[in-house]
Formats: structure tokens, C-alpha cells, sequence
């Protein structure tokens, strides 16, 4: 089996867990529903896909880690729903987004849902015998921290927003951003499974340090796509990125390299309201002649480099070979 | 030393705490002052007193529990800041709410950061040689499992508001509705408290039931301050809950019992947006006569006794007499 295929045997695995997490009453449907409405939608599950394969790499049992997965997952899903009002993203995974379809409070409350049950999740692993209490509370330190840091990179993510106008953002800014609003998950979701799976010190370094790396080139690949990518694969609109004044390491590039003419290309774009498949193209065309794409994709390329590398350390496994893939894949994909 | 003196004292220490949890770097001032707003504008710190007071009333040691005190207060502020959001209030504690001083996206993050922080406290607590893994396992999985119990809470509130006018609402209705907003978190309080705390299955049962029956007493009296309370003593604006078409146990009594002309006083002012002073006094007075304050308050007053009572297994201490006085002030209280 390829690594997609894999990904989504363990996908159907998380799901139908999920699905039974979720399950509501009667009076209740309509909190539910909304919550459970972006999973249902679609998505990779890679976040619990690295939970489950750090722990199998380290020797441990993946069905003893499978609430730890679902845990990702969702907390994975809480930011996006509470993310989506904030941005004010109205599709997603193809699908209109939960503030949209039910509305403000529901949409926060369907977001704080997921929330408290990532939690419980978690703490149905102490049911299974190989997991000692005192590593279920590491795991829920780190995945509670984890959570305070992506709270803390959607901030900065919305304090840079609009700035790359009046302000020069440094690529140190651009990289604190997207650690704490993406890769932090990837790397708590390794650092959980291993630490859940019986990891040693150094195993949990190797795979905390691979979860950082892969996190980081995620986010940029995100970055690339949501410029350059099929509107259909990835469900949601190009150039909401260039609409909503997003700060990418591809614009710092860009507007550190361009012309006046090139700047006032990118410039009449960012930050507008309606942008044409035209304009987008326009702004396309710009960044490919100052190689701000090209370098983005170089830089991507080495943290995937370096995630690998990172589990040199590791014995070989399955679980290993498939993390590896996984690496490749998070640069190659197309959605 | 009197009850509010003692709590007044255990309340320093639980800001001191939260305040070294929530510093900040000047990049994230903005989400930090958001998500400080609330605790600093004041409130009693009733729910970690029922931490610390539970865990010393088995025989545990109050230092040892402090973060988990810390973390019921942490999520009741994050709950208040997304409920305020859901239900428009603009006031709270006497000071503007946190969606009005900071805007939607940073009180969305805001209450989300208070959540993580509270998971981060909580776990802080296996830092103490008192405090075994599993206990604290077990105090995290029912503290999880509250906040969803919460949303849910606030989801009844939300759907059962407004429908006084078309459905009749039933007591069973109001009481689950109030069991899962407000005495969820009495309740898992208690729990916290006696199990880090080392209670035996017969102690922390008793200290379980004690928080729901104070917790569902505290909700009916904040009932009865919503409407007949003093405005500056409270901090919120008199009516709102009649504004907001919120339903309660005063007004389920009432029309049920209501003559037509009684019904039409009320429902010319429930969920009206601007309600005046004498409006509110038209409809307290109809409140009066049909018994409907007398008739909560007796309520209230039963579930306090039901509260003490639970608590008579428990060997006599400090801690079990604060519990008892605070059962008392919960239904005397003015604010």
C-alpha cells in the first residue's frame, strides 16, 4: 500500500471514533451537528496519522494511542472553526463554513465543544493498560501548552495581517507565526504519540524535532497552494490569502526583491476585497520573475530535509518508512 | 475570621497565580490584557474556593491544589467571555465586556487562551508529591468532560431563549438547562478539590452532590438578582435577562399562574430591547403577586439545605464549616 492509502485506513479508524465521541441527543442536534460538520467535510487527518506512527515507531500499540489521535484531530478542528469567524472565511474543504451555516454563537460553541471533548478523548487512553498515568499527564501538559500556542500564532497571524504595506515583516516574524499557528500541532501530535507509545529521551526528541520541521514546510506549502493552487482540490478560494492581507514568507520575498512597478502589482491586490482570476495571475506572473515561489519551495524542501534527518536515530520501522513518506508528501501534495 | 474574609484572602492567592500564568511578551499584549480583562474587573473566586475547600475538608493540603483552583476560575472566565459574546451583553463585573473593548477576534482567542491555560494549570499540579498521577488523570477527565457539559448548558440557554412566548417550557426543561451552564462547574469543582484532595468514593460522592446542589442554588438566585438586584452592586444592567428573552424558573412560575392581563405586563417586556426602569418595576410587581420570587427563593433554599445535608459523612474541620457557610451565602448574597 502507498502512503495515501495508509493514510486513509487509519483516516476511517479516527472517523468512526469521532463519530461516536460526537454523538448527540435530540435537544442537542443542532450543537452537533455544527460540530461535527468540518470533519464530516473532508480533511487528511494527518495530525492523528503522525500520533499513531510515533507511537508505532517507538515500539508502541497504536490502538492505545487512537483517542490521543481523535484528540489532535480535534483540537486540529476547533482552531479552524473559530479561525474561520475570525478571518472571516466563508468555504472550507468545499463546504460553506459553520458560522456561515449556523451562525455566530453556534459556530463559537461548536468550536468550544471540540475543545473540551480533544480532552476527554485523551483521557480515555488511561483506559488501556500499556499507558501509565504519569505519561498521560506529560501528553496533556504538552497537547494543553500546544493549544495556548496556536492561540498565540492566530494573534500574531492577525497582527500581521494588512502590514506588509506600512511595515517591512522580517522573515523571523513570518517563522514565529507559522511554528506557533501550525507547527506546534505537528509537533505535539509526534511528541504525544511517542511519549503515549513508551519513547525514551532521545526518540522523543527525534520526533518532536520531526513534527517542528514538517509543521514548518506544511505551512508553507499552504502558503504556495493558496496562490497557486486548484480552486476544486483544495475547497476554498484562491487568493483568500492575498484578499485578507495574509502575511507569507512568499510576499516578504517578493516586496524585499521587487521593482516599483512589481510592488504596485502585488500591492493593488493585497488586501482587497474582490480579486479576479486575472489579477491573481497578474501577481502570479510577478512572484515567479523575482523566484519568491521558487524560494519558498526551496526553503520548504530543506525542512523536510531536516525532519528526516531527525529520525535518522529511530530503528527502522513501518512506522518510520511511512513518517518519511509523509515528509515528502507534505511538500509534493496538491491540496 | 468571617466567610467573605477568608475567601476574600484565598482570592489573592488564586489572582496572583493566574496573573504569573497569563504574563505575557509585548508582542501578544493585546490577547494577553483581553484575556486578563475579566479577572481583573473582579468576581468572588467562589469556584476555586470550592477546590481548595473541598481537597482540605478530606484532609489534603491547599498549596497542592492551588493550580487546580486556578483552573475552574480559568474556565469559568473563558465561558463568560464567549457566553457575553453569544448573548451581545456589553457589561460585566461593571466594565465593558472583552468583545466590546477588543473586538470579536481577540475575545473569540481570548477565551480559547483560557481554556488552554486552565489544562496548563491543572497539570501543574503533579508537580506536588501529594498528588498521584491517576488522581490528577481522573480530575482532568471530569474537568474536560464539565466544559462539554457547559457548552451543552449554554446551548439550552440559547434555544430555550425567546421561547417563553410560544412554548410553555417546563421546570425539567430550566433545571437541566441550569444543572449543565452553571452547577456543572460547581459540581466538577468539589470533585476536583476531593480527589486531589485524596477523598475515599463515600467523601468525594458527598462533596459531588453538595456542588451541584449550591451550584443549581447559585443559578436561581443569580435569577432572582437579574431581576430584583441592585444594579451598581452587580455590576451588569438590571433586565437583561428579561431583554434577552433568557428563561427562568421566576418566569416559567409566573405564566403558568398568570392572569391575561398579568401575561400581557410580562410579555410586553420580555426580549424587548430597551427596557426602562418602571417597565422592569410593572413586571416585579406582578412577580410579587403571584408568589413566583417566593416560590425560587424556597427552592433555592431547599437545595441549599439538600447541599449541607450531603455533607454530613464528613468528619468536622475548618473546611467543612466554610463549605457550610458558603451553602448559606449563596442564596443570602446581594451580588
Amino acid at each position: 500500500m502507498g502512503l495515501l492509502e495508509v493514510m486513509r485506513s487509519y483516516s476511517v479508524k479516527v472517523n468512526e471514533f469521532i463519530f461516536k465521541l460526537l454523538s448527540d441527543d435530540f435537544k442537542l442536534k443542532e450543537l452537533y451537528d455544527a460540530s461535527r460538520h468540518l470533519i464530516k467535510a473532508g480533511g487528511k487527518r494527518v495530525r492523528p496519522f503522525l500520533v499513531i506512527q510515533s507511537c508505532r515507531a517507538v515500539g508502541g500499540d497504536e490502538e492505545s494511542v487512537l483517542p490521543a489521535a481523535v484528540a489532535v484531530e480535534l483540537i486540529h478542528n476547533f482552531t479552524l472553526i473559530h479561525d474561520d469567524i475570525m478571518d472571516q472565511d466563508d468555504l472550507r474543504r468545499g463546504a460553506p463554513t459553520v458560522h456561515v451555516l449556523w451562525g455566530l454563537p453556534t459556530a463559537i460553541l461548536a468550536g468550544d465543544l471540540l475543545f473540551s471533548k480533544a480532552f476527554e478523548a485523551l483521557f480515555m487512553c488511561s483506559s488501556h493498560p500499556n499507558i501509565s498515568f504519569e505519561r498521560l499527564v506529560e501528553a496533556g501538559r504538552r497537547l494543553a501548552s500546544a493549544v495556548s500556542t496556536i492561540a498565540e500564532g492566530q494573534a500574531l497571524d492577525m497582527s500581521l495581517s494588512g502590514k506588509l504595506k506600512e511595515v517591512l515583516v522580517g522573515e523571523d516574524d513570518y517563522f514565529e507565526m507559522i511554528y506557533k499557528k501550525t507547527a506546534a500541532l505537528f509537533k505535539v501530535s509526534c511528541e504525544v504519540g511517542g511519549i503515549l507509545g513508551g519513547a525514551d529521551s532521545n526518540e522523543l526528541n527525534a520526533l518532536s524535532k520531526y513534527g517542528e520541521h514538517i509543521g514548518i514546510a506544511f505551512q508553507m506549502k499552504d502558503d504556495i497552494l493558496g496562490i497557486m493552487g486548484d480552486e476544486k482540490v483544495l475547497g476554498k478560494p484562491i487568493g483568500s490569502d492575498l484578499r485578507e492581507g495574509k502575511c507569507t514568507l512568499i510576499l516578504i520575498h517578493a516586496l524585499k526583491n521587487a521593482s516599483d512597478r512589481q510592488r504596485k502589482t502585488i500591492m493593488d491586490v493585497y488586501g482587497k476585497e474582490n480579486i479576479s482570476r486575472d489579477e491573481i495571475n497578474l501577481v502570479i506572473d510577478v512572484l515567479r520573475d523575482l523566484g519568491s515561489i521558487e524560494y519558498v519551495e526551496s526553503i520548504a524542501r530543506e525542512q523536510v530535509s531536516l525532519a528526516k534527518k531527525s529520525l535518522e536515530i529511530l530503528g527502522s520501522s513501518e512506522a518510520k518508512s511511512l513518517l518519511l513518506d509523509l515528509a515528502d508528501f507534505i511538500v509534493a501534495r496538491r491540496y
